[in-house]
């Protein structure tokens, strides 16, 4: 078997010891004679992988002791709407940042039960760029600010953390969770689906600070109501067990490897890697502004679109996959998450140097 | 390893040749040197792996046409709040029937969005029995009746659907779907958590009538919204992958067992030999109405309570795990869904009397 070299947006590669691992204990965790997949989620030996991922992951992000941390259900899409449903708190309306896609969607959802103040917009750049925070028309009034630290599509990312005060922060980490430390006493609330750096599809990691909760809107169904998982240990209902358990594994492996500094290390290397053969090349482009660029997904398009194809072509028989860029923005996109290896970008980089030489 | 014989209620067993093609395949699908936990759920090796899923399973549960296959997150509990929210379409309530605990979660969620009108309680019962339809005061205006056709706690199982005529009938079928045959026609909505006889936690699946879906509440979440799901493919976010395709390998499994036709056979066999057991005991008793007793869990209690934990010890050392009854009922429960061979049931019983002749 040939492992490839997977550069998918989401669901993505995972770290191979981890795969190996859930691999050799699959029929039988830790001579139980049980699939992790069968234990019952109130049994101790789930309970036993559950708190180790829960403190594995408090220990990695350095998660502050008032912050609850829940692992759900539902993707970030139903944060979407649990966040207003939840945070809101007697507020008629929260500040959101639009830098893409994902923003947009949040945002829409969150209209449906509040009144959202946009308080920056770059879709007139199409999304190349980020506003100054300084030009931020912040509500003081607002229940919460929320933003999308990265953006997947048009690879747009947040060097920095808006300082807004006494009004809590609230970040969509989907993508670039884990990547690189943060400082969580900065966030109100930080979400993220696991498919990028955190496991499989179907977990949905929430970390809230626990004085914002216990308030919800009447409306909130029970699943999206935060106080009823934290007083629960997200076992109000039974939760996603194998996806927990294998988040607690690649939890595991970040400590192995040396935790978020040491990604954050290995991540500008892989992203300057890349971002370096794009700048150096007049076939190659990418056109957001330096400062924003994703060090998680990097999109980048040919001189010639008619090549796309050839493109993909060649980089599948060198064993690099799921380039295609988004159909909104065209061309390549390389998301590069913590369990792409170095040599993955490595060789993508190769293949387009030589790709260049050839049709350029 | 020895694998175990687990009588949990759920998570539970998993058919052993299942679990072990997973185990084969984990790192590398159909050679494709992917994990499908790593697979783009847009990409065309993932879409193959989830129409198959849904095509498997229209055809075991012979699914007519005009129903809607959705794979969804959250359990059903979430779909407590996602019911009334799509199928009221403008009526003011809906009829609940309350046979047991799950009955009675469905029908708290549901009167937060309407009005309930319980038709049937058997709680005097202490849930050991189900009213007579005929008794039923059903509301001709109601908007849809939702009963539960097995409750795990008691142990309590419709062995009649009730004929609700244009009413729509909607059923929390997660402890006995996929256990027998049922005619999909009779129903307006089948729902079910995974983690019984679909598969693993973390994966929910609805089988909706089209004509009861796109009308939901304006404050429904998006994700709770069934037309939504439907028009996206259960794919409008990224869907619970790993559990989807896990379920398509058990859709696999039942037919190779020769369907739901030999699952009751089986089913009925293994639910049989328990029951017996009990009731030639004067050790062991089960509450529940001979008419009534759920095929896919069998609570029983010892004359004796203060002998439980010595059962459980006994039975441990047998390799039978799991047995420990719910709190609310006390002594011991075996859930015994497809998964359990009936070698399991075989021992269990085979133990319970040697455990009655040295205590009893």
């Amino acid at each position: 078997m040939t492992r490839k070299y997977n550069f998918s947006a989401g669901p993505a590669m995972l770290p191979q010891p981890v795969l190996e691992q859930a691999q050799a204990e699959l029929l039988d965790w830790n001579g139980t004679g049980q699939s992790v997949m069968e234990m019952s989620h109130r049994g101790k030996e789930f309970m036993s992988i559950a708190e180790t991922a829960e403190a594995d992951l408090r220990e990695v992000m350095n998660i502050p002791d008032n912050y609850k941390v829940l692992f759900l259900q539902g993707g970030a899409t139903s944060q979407f709407a649990a966040i207003p449903l939840n945070l809101l708190r007697g507020k008629e309306g929260a500040d959101y940042v639009n830098t893409g896609i994902w923003s947009t969607k949040a945002i829409t959802e969150a209209s449906r039960y509040c009144l959202v103040n946009v308080v920056s917009n770059s879709e007139s750049s199409h999304f190349t760029s980020i506003q100054n925070y300084e030009e931020w028309n912040i509500n003081p009034d607002a229940a919460y600010l929320h933003y999308t630290p990265n953006e997947t599509i048009a690879g747009v990312e947040f060097p920095w953390v808006p300082d807004t005060g006494e009004i809590p922060l609230v970040a969509d980490m989907s993508s670039n969770i884990l990547s690189r430390p943060v400082d969580v006493s900065e966030f109100g609330l930080i979400y993220a689906g696991a498919q990028k750096n955190i496991g499989p599809a179907g977990l949905t990691i929430v970390i809230v600070r626990e004085d914002l909760i216990g308030d919800a809107m009447d409306i909130t169904p029970t699943m999206l109501n935060y106080d009823v998982h934290a007083k629960n240990g997200s076992m109000y209902n039974t939760p996603s067990t194998y996806a927990w358990y294998l988040a607690g594994l690649i939890f595991k492996w970040l400590k192995q490897q040396g935790g978020l500094e040491q990604m954050e290390i290995l991540n500008r290397r892989k992203a300057a890697m890349l971002y370096d053969c794009i700048d150096n090349s007049d076939f190659y482009s990418n056109p957001v502004d330096k400062e924003y660029r994703s060090l998680m997904n990097v999109p980048f398009t040919l001189a010639n679109s008619e090549l796309n194809e050839k493109f993909l072509t060649e980089a599948a028989t060198r064993d690099l996959v799921y380039l295609k860029g988004h159909k909104s923005v065209g061309g390549m996109r390389a998301s590069i998450y913590n369990a792409m290896p170095e040599q993955g970008v490595i060789e993508l980089v190769d293949m387009m140097k030589s790709f260049e030489t050839k049709y350029g």
